[in-house]
C-alpha cells in the first residue's frame, strides 16, 4: 500500500514541488475487538497505529513536516520528544538524508524509543528536565537557525495526523459513535477532529464521532485546567503538563459534544493487561489510556451499551517492554528434560 | 487490509470449516532502498517483516495453524521458540481463547519477545537448555497430550508463511532476481520457495527467483553441512543448530540455483546499522543477516550488478533494544538550557 501522502494527497497541503517520500506510513489496521467487545457490552474497536513503520501514529504528521521541509530546501530537523516524535524524525530524516536533532527528558523515555532514535543516527541530547523545558529549547533555537521545527507545533504535522481519520471512515463506512483516544501534548485529538470535520464537509462521512480524551491522572492539565509543572505517570509518551495544542483540543472536545477524563497509572497498566489477552493487541502504556477510559466511563454510565467505539493506541508495546518486564514478570525455569517441564506445565 | 487467510484463502488448506482468525498479519510494505539501492549497485527492496502484528513474520504461518487447531477442535497450543514464535503463537492464543504454552532457551531471548508472551498471556518455561533441546521436548509432550504442536514441524505453518512470497510477487508484478533470507530453522526460506513455485505453476509469476539464504556464522549448520552443538550468535532469532527444516532448505537452495552462506556476528551488526541509518528501517539484528550477506556476496562479485534484489526482514528492530543499547549508545546529558544545547550542537 502507498504511504499517505500518495493516498491522501488531495486533503494535503502537496504541491508539485512536494517530494513525495514514504516509508509506507498508515494503513495500520481497524482491529474488531471481538472478545472485549461481548465483555464491555460495546462495538469496539482499535485503530492499532503500533504498526506504523517506527510504531507510533507520529509516522503520518511526520512524513508530511519532512516532506515540506524538504520542499523548502531544509536540510535539518530538530524536536523535543518523549521518544515516539524522536524515532519518527530520525527515521525520516534517514530516508531523507537530513540531519536530526533530537531533544528528551533525561530518564524518562523508553528504552526500545532510545534504541530507534539511536540506530536511525540522530544527534541526541539529554536535557535534566522535562518534556515542556525540552520543547521550549527547541522553539528557540529554531527560531535563531535555519533548522526544521517539527514538533507538533509544525502545522504540518496535524495535517499528516489527520490520515488517521480518513482511515477509519474509509474502513467503517462512516464515523464512530466515539473515538476515544490518550492526550498529551493534544495534537492528535486536535489532528482526528480535523480529519473527521474535513471528511463531513466532502460528504466522505454522514456523521462525526464524539471526542473522548484521556490523561493520565499525574499529568492531566486539561482535565485540571491548568499547567502541571511536575508531570508524572508511567505513560511516557503522554507525560506533558503543558500541551502545544491545548486549545485545539479544547475546541475538538466542545464542538464534538465530547469528553476529558484522567485515569490512574493502574488503570492503564491493567488496561494494557486486558488489551494484550484478550485480543492478542500489544500497545504501549499511553496507549492503552483510551481503553481504561473507555472501561471506567462505560462502568460509569457515560458510555451507552452498544456504541461504536474506536479506540486509538498511539503506539507499539515492544517500546517499552521494561514497564513489562518490571511489573509482571513470573517465568518458570527448569531443566531441560521432558519430565521436569510436564510437572511445570501440571498435566 | 483484510488477514492472510481471507486474502489468499485459495492457495491455503482452507475449509468451510476453517474460522477465518486475523489480527491483520501480512501486507508488509515492500520498501524500495532508495539509498542502498544506489550504494550497492543493485535494484534493492526490503520486505519489512517487522510490521506484522507481533511484529515478526512467524504471524503468517501462525495465523494458519491457529486457525486449523480451532478447525480440529484442539483447546491448546505449544512449541519452542526463541522469541518470535512464542509472541505469534501467545498472541493468536489469546484472540482465539485457546491456552499456549511456550518453552525458551533460559537468557537467550530477545527482551521485547519475552515481554510480549508475558503480556499475550502465555505459559512461559524456560529450560536450561538451548532451542533444539526445546524443540525434542516440545515434540514428545505434544504427542503424548492433546496439544497442538505450532512450531514450524506443523505444516500449516509453512502454508501461511508462503503468503509472503505471494506479496512479493503481487507488488512487484513478478518474482526479483534474488531473494535473500536470513535461515534459522529454515522454514521460512522453504515457505517463500513454496510460494514463488505456486505462483508459477499458476503462472501469477513468470519466473522464481534465486534464494540466497545466510545464516550466522557460529550456527551455520546448512554452510558447514552438519548439526551445531552449541550455536552461538548476537542474533538470537536464527540461533539454531539443528534446523527442522533442513532438507526442504537444501531442496530450495538447489531447485533455485541459490547459495547458502553464512555472516559474521560484526557484519550482522554492521549491517543494522547501515540499514537503519540509510533508510530509516529498524529491524531485528537476524532480520540483518539478509543485507549482511548481500553486501558481501555483492563484495565478491557474486551477485551481479543491477540485479532486482528484495531482502527479508524477519523481524522488529523492537524486539531487541538491549543490543542496540549495549553496542552503540552514546547520548549527551547537558542542562536544560539554551546555551548548553548549542554547544553541544555545536552551531
Amino acid at each position: 500500500m502507498a504511504g499517505i501522502l500518495e493516498r491522501y494527497r488531495d486533503y494535503l497541503p502537496i504541491t508539485e514541488n512536494t517530494p513525495l517520500i514514504s516509508l509506507h506510513e498508515g494503513g495500520t489496521p481497524l482491529i474488531r475487538a471481538n472478545n472485549l467487545s461481548k465483555k464491555l457490552g460495546l462495538d469496539l474497536y482499535f485503530k492499532y497505529e503500533g504498526l506504523n513503520p517506527t510504531g507510533s501514529f507520529k509516522d503520518r504528521g511526520m512524513v508530511m513536516a519532512v516532506a515540506k521541509a524538504l520542499e523548502e530546501g531544509s536540510t535539518s530537523i530538530m524536536c523535543a520528544s518523549t521518544g515516539n516524535t524522536s524515532a519518527a524524525a530520525a527515521a525520516y530524516a534517514a530516508r531523507a538524508n537530513m540531519n536530526c536533532y533530537v531533544l528528551i527528558p533525561d530518564g524518562k523515555i523508553a528504552l526500545g524509543k532510545l534504541a530507534q532514535a539511536v540506530m536511525y543516527g540522530a544527534k541526541i541530547i539529554a536535557i535534566n528536565g522535562n518534556f515542556d523545558d525540552a520543547l521550549s529549547i527547541v522553539r528557540e533555537i529554531t527560531s535563531e537557525y535555519p533548522i526544521t521545527l517539527v514538533n507538533s507545533v509544525n502545522p504540518y504535522r496535524l495535517e499528516g495526523q489527520k490520515t488517521a481519520a480518513f482511515e477509519v471512515v474509509d474502513e467503517l463506512g462512516d464515523a464512530p459513535d466515539i473515538l476515544a483516544i490518550p492526550v498529551g501534548n493534544a495534537g492528535n485529538i486536535s489532528a482526528y477532529w480535523k480529519g473527521f470535520c474535513e471528511y463531513f464537509e466532502k460528504e466522505k462521512a454522514g456523521t462525526r464521532p464524539q471526542m473522548y480524551g484521556y490523561q493520565a491522572e499525574g499529568a492531566a492539565p486539561l482535565v485540571k485546567g491548568e499547567v502541571v509543572t511536575n508531570p508524572e505517570t508511567v505513560a511516557t509518551a503522554i507525560r506533558i503538563g503543558n500541551p502545544a495544542s491545548w486549545d485545539k483540543a479544547v475546541r475538538a472536545l466542545d464542538e464534538s459534544n465530547g469528553r476529558i477524563d484522567s485515569v490512574t497509572d493502574e488503570e492503564i497498566l491493567a488496561a494494557q493487561k486486558l488489551l494484550t489477552s484478550s485480543e492478542g493487541i500489544f500497545a504501549e502504556p499511553a496507549s492503552c489510556a483510551s481503553l481504561a477510559g473507555v472501561v471506567k466511563h462505560r462502568q460509569l454510565g457515560l458510555i451507552e451499551e452498544g456504541k461504536r467505539v474506536v479506540c486509538v493506541l498511539t503506539g507499539n508495546g515492544l517500546k517499552d517492554p521494561d514497564i513489562v518486564l518490571k511489573n509482571k514478570f513470573a517465568m518458570e525455569k527448569v531443566d531441560a528434560n521432558h519430565d521436569s517441564v510436564l510437572k511445570v506445565l501440571g498435566i
